[in-house]
């Protein structure tokens, strides 16, 4: 049988990408997807449809409410930021960050891993999405990896486990480009923090505008949906 | 205003003991407890008695259901093993071990402490405990905190988390001599993983036997109620 991998699976442009390169590996795919009371809960259709289509053997859709510590755009009720071009995001740590959120996913993924005796679990963190995210860092990931190779009975007894980040070092343009070779439906993923109605992407956000561009990098459209057709946008 | 401090509170006596010093040190106390779905839920009972009576400023009872892993005799319906006396606890992880349990805790710790400004949590890990639990030792908490210092915005600006972990060292004797006198009420505390009804102790697991030979070499009584009186117990 080949060796198992858990999947942090949002249902997100990275998350799916990470996904398929997975399965492109020959690892059977375990997914885990969390509903923590974010805005867009109908990413975690998103995160299932994705499941589906790659064959994945369990799909975890874990509910942990993280609202009751608020403190983040994508829980909280602030406004998500808007801007019109890349350019524009800030340098700082963003309104959307949500504190120690990889931490705790990362955490719940290790305890399943052990249940399932698991060495790998991969998680889509890139450098395009570090703009200023702490948790994305790989010096973050090199720690939580040394930190988890004691916290468990499995690691006692001589396991290791691993925290792949395929996509550490690569831009959207490439992660678009690696999931497009891998027939990657781009259109089933979601990225918008303040999409509209059914899944309607703002086109404005950060992770919109990211998104658009590396897309437009690759010559391709977007297949996602958007409030405004994507034509008369600047 | 003192400076606050996160203690995860279980319920049991370590958690207590732990609790009690915190606010002996002075520290505006912040109590987390987590509804993990093991057998003694009523737990969470003492573990609100315990914030009450020691004046915690805020009481977070998070739900998280860990059975949908498996993997563990606190969480599925695995046999918890019985002894006469202590001398007959094994030497390997217990039955009783949840898979990455203190990694999973400390993290939702770590992000409440991010909410709330506070650079400490407190956790009643001890070498006694560590009969086997890879996540009881020193060295797995110094790795957990190594990790936390770059996991969360308060780190990168430059906020040291400190995760402390005061019972470490001591025996169980020595744990329950210093909360005696910290007048701690081990009559609100449960630490049996294997009750009957409403809270009664069974007087033979692991927990039982570590928790009533500490009371006796301090010369005084466990107040936990128990199954068979501990008189006519060998």
């Amino acid at each position: 049988m080949s060796a198992g991998v858990i999947v942090l699976l949002s249902g997100g442009l990275d998350s799916a990408t990470v996904l398929a390169m997975a399965g492109h590996e020959g690892y059977r795919l375990h997914a885990m997807t969390f509903d923590y009371g974010q805005r867009h809960a109908w990413e975690i259709q998103a995160a299932r449809r994705l499941a589906e289509r790659h064959a994945v053997v369990h799909h975890a859709v874990v509910n942990i409410d993280l609202r009751q510590f608020g403190g983040s755009a994508l829980t909280d009720q602030l406004e998500v930021p808007k801007h019109r071009q890349v350019q524009e995001i800030g340098d700082g740590i963003p309104l959307t960050y949500v504190p120690a959120r990889n931490t705790v996913f990362l955490s719940l993924a290790l305890a399943w891993a052990e249940v399932l005796g698991i060495q790998d679990i991969m998680i889509g963190v890139n450098a395009v999405d570090y703009s200023g995210y702490p948790d994305c860092r790989a010096e973050f990931i090199a720690a939580f990896e040394r930190m988890a190779n004691l916290a468990t009975r499995a690691a006692v007894e001589g396991q290791t486990m691993r925290i792949q980040t395929p996509l550490i070092a690569m831009s959207k343009a490439e992660i678009i480009r690696t999931g497009l070779e891998l027939g990657v439906d781009y259109g089933l993923t979601t990225s918008c923090y303040d999409p509209v109605g059914e899944g309607l992407a703002c086109g404005h956000c950060d992770a919109c505008l990211l998104r658009l561009r590396g897309f437009e990098q690759n010559g391709e459209v977007d297949p996602a949906r958007y409030v405004v057709p994507r034509s008369s946008n600047p």
